[in-house]
């Protein structure tokens, strides 16, 4: 198992690079259009790119830094936007091109922060249809006969491929973790509840989280604007195995052996973590929860147009449609109980470890298994995962860190992801990464 | 129409009493079982009376005040405990004697906070049934062929006798305002999820709501342990018709007339407010809500023991368990829609008035129409509810003011409150109550 670790252009390293004048936001900008021009044909990453308007904003961030303005560590990185997600001017069509795109009134709060910060806001990129596992037209840059995952698909293959530096995705069961995974970047999905969902097309409210993917854990902290707390400590990793063993495959096994002993290496210490003794009824309660939701949002539409839903998302109403309340009920307790059983393991860890996915990516007939990832969805814990290493096909493989909710949680978190980037990239003899920081 | 104010025992001055030591907390405490013994037989207000254990905290009391502790304006005053709420080593029934009583291992926090603070927990006060509106034993103490009203009946039925002089009820439609209005006392159902449940048998949880019962609003504020806001100050009322206007009888419409052209006499300012227009519909949704809830928490009991429960509660709970979950969703969108359209009405106002009830109370075969309050249950605001006229077969009638969400909005609501009160008592020739105090 060779231990894997991103190439170095990051948003750390641009930025670092733009703030002393080395290179220009609009040279970092047409790096980005360059690698569009060059594989977006076969990858199929974007719904829209905004071309001048990008080129717009990166000119501004090029005269306000010339002019002294001290500017933030995003100002300047492309970056796109799940097609879930309102951005001003552009069409919100949520992976359903038989919809009318209707152009957004206004950026969705997520967006508007990362503008005022100064991202340049370059597109939107493809989402499965509604956000859930219908496949869509997008493949896995590292092997096209493979998919990307879902439902952030664009937003994963993008970074992927470098056609911008940071994407914004979200996640209900695994959407944003198992694309990242796939695709061999990193991907962070939040606290549930604290960051705003208005102007993103639910899901399933919920369990509906927005969340950026990056290239690296560092990136992800100056998207999401966490500062790490604690990164020089080894952490203590908490191994959680049982479901998480028996449902991946012998190369994520190893994979996981590999860097867990990678890390107790360079000075972690890793325990084992038993899980909940009836962990695995997660999955019914969290479907049962999907399911209602998306019912309840959609029933209207479907009923008026049929022919914008295809089937997986239709089969996900129709079993709402027929979900009885005490039902669903019964997940939202669950949903506490979990939570609580999952808070209990917490004291003595920095963060729980699983892989990210149970495999590398499959074929193109699915976006792949969440189930890795639907937990935490459900009990709304933040999570980092990051790439770790290449399968014998030459696929990334992705390790999942779980942390507390709250905002010292997810500091914590980071903390831990980016030691552990760390520690894996040495040990890969990748270069090593500056921190991230803010001026 | 005769305004009406209730007699002048409350808890603001017998609190004042004992402090100046003109009397002691076992006088008052000796003086309420007096009265138990005097109306109970009629009135039955009591599941179990707490006998030793009460004399036992009113000779603390008084032992503490004789050796000069400092104590807080609820200390030594005797309170009642409606049975779905845990009080430390007594049964908690729930209205039906079919259970099997299991004394209850510890006090629920918001009997544990009354404690703390030195009030004497006297005894259980009846509840209906699952706190559901089957019929209780208990009856008016104003008139025996009368309903006290429901499911806090007990409670409301004790502090208009002056078996207690204040009470803990809760509230998931009407069940602390309807009965409190109905035996002529006042009730404050607080902000939804400002106060524990924990060791509350839950009705439904999306819509309980714990809260006091006493004579005045004053002593409402003591044992709530809210700061009124701006009592000397004459507040601008809103005043809503519609709805609450064709569902009130004549008498208590006339009521409403005499007590609002009272308050605006006093300085008030009276205005009209309109209400949504869909309004009417939360009766639909909030029983969605309640009925999808009560199944989920009593279905396998219901299934396991039929007999213990009485036929409302049964149709309740199938009722429930018929419902499907997107509609109980749409209920639960309604709800967050009511709270946003009944908020844009609130500036400009320091409360919304309603009749407490549509009409005073009736025969003792229902407990009573609660949809003048469950709109507020449903929408979460605090409103707090006193005595106003009586009708003219010479049953109490009240008035229900509601407020913002919030401690703030409490406060407030609470000054609103102690100055209608005030004008109501000085337009009847009730002499003036002292306001409530903390040392």
């Amino acid at each position: 198992m060779e231990l894997f670790a991103p190439p170095e252009e990051t948003i750390v390293g641009v930025s670092a690079e733009s703030r002393s004048g080395r290179r220009s936001c609009r040279d970092v900008l047409e790096a980005c259009l360059g690698r569009i021009d060059a594989r977006e044909a076969e990858v199929r990453a974007w719904v829209v790119i905004d071309l001048e308007g990008a080129r717009r904003q990166a000119d501004r961030i090029d005269a306000d830094r010339r002019a002294g303005r001290t500017l933030g560590p995003i100002a300047g990185i492309p970056v796109g936007i799940k097609d879930i997600i309102d951005v001003l001017g552009l069409p919100t069509a949520f992976g359903v091109p038989e919809a009318p795109g209707r152009a957004a009134d206004d950026d969705a709060p997520i967006v508007a922060e990362l503008r005022r910060r100064g991202a340049v806001i370059l597109g939107k990129t493809v989402s499965t249809p509604y956000a859930w596992v219908d496949t869509p037209p997008t493949r896995n840059p590292w092997n096209l006969d493979r998919t990307p995952g879902g439902s952030s698909s664009g937003s994963a293959a993008a970074v992927a491929c470098g056609m911008c530096l940071g994407a914004l995705g979200s996640q209900t069961g695994g959407s944003i973790t198992r694309p990242a995974s796939y695709c061999g970047v990193s991907g962070f999905k939040p606290t549930f509840g604290s960051r705003s969902l208005s102007g993103v097309l639910p899901l399933a409210p919920s369990l509906d989280h927005p969340g950026p993917i990056a290239r690296t854990v560092g990136d992800l902290a100056l998207l999401a604007d966490v500062r790490p707390g604690g990164t020089a400590t080894p952490p203590t990793i908490g191994r959680l195995r049982g479901f998480f063993e028996d449902h991946a495959t012998p190369a994520m096994r190893s994979a996981m052996d590999r860097v867990l002993a990678t890390l107790a290496e360079a000075g972690a210490i890793v325990v084992e973590v038993p899980l909940p003794d009836d962990f695995e009824d997660f999955a019914g309660h969290h479907y049962h929860l999907m399911a209602a939701e998306a019912a309840a949002f959609h029933r209207i539409d479907r009923g008026r147009h049929p022919e914008r839903f295809p089937p997986r998302i239709t089969r996900l109403i129709d079993d709402g449609l027929g979900l009885k309340a005490v039902d669903y009920l019964a997940a939202r307790r669950h949903r506490d109980r979990l939570r609580e059983e999952l808070l209990d393991r917490l004291p003595g860890v920095d963060a729980f470890a699983t892989p990210a996915a149970p495999a590398a990516a499959p074929g193109p007939e699915t976006t792949g298994d969440p189930r890795f990832n639907s937990p935490w969805s459900l009990a709304g814990f933040p999570t980092v995962a990051l790439p770790i290493a290449l399968d014998p096909d030459g696929l990334p493989l992705g390790l999942q860190l779980v942390g507390r909710p709250g905002p010292g949680g997810e500091a914590g978190l980071f903390g831990v992801g980016i030691w552990c980037e760390s520690a894996v990239r040495r040990a890969a003899g990748a270069p090593e990464l500056p921190p991230p920081g803010w001026p």
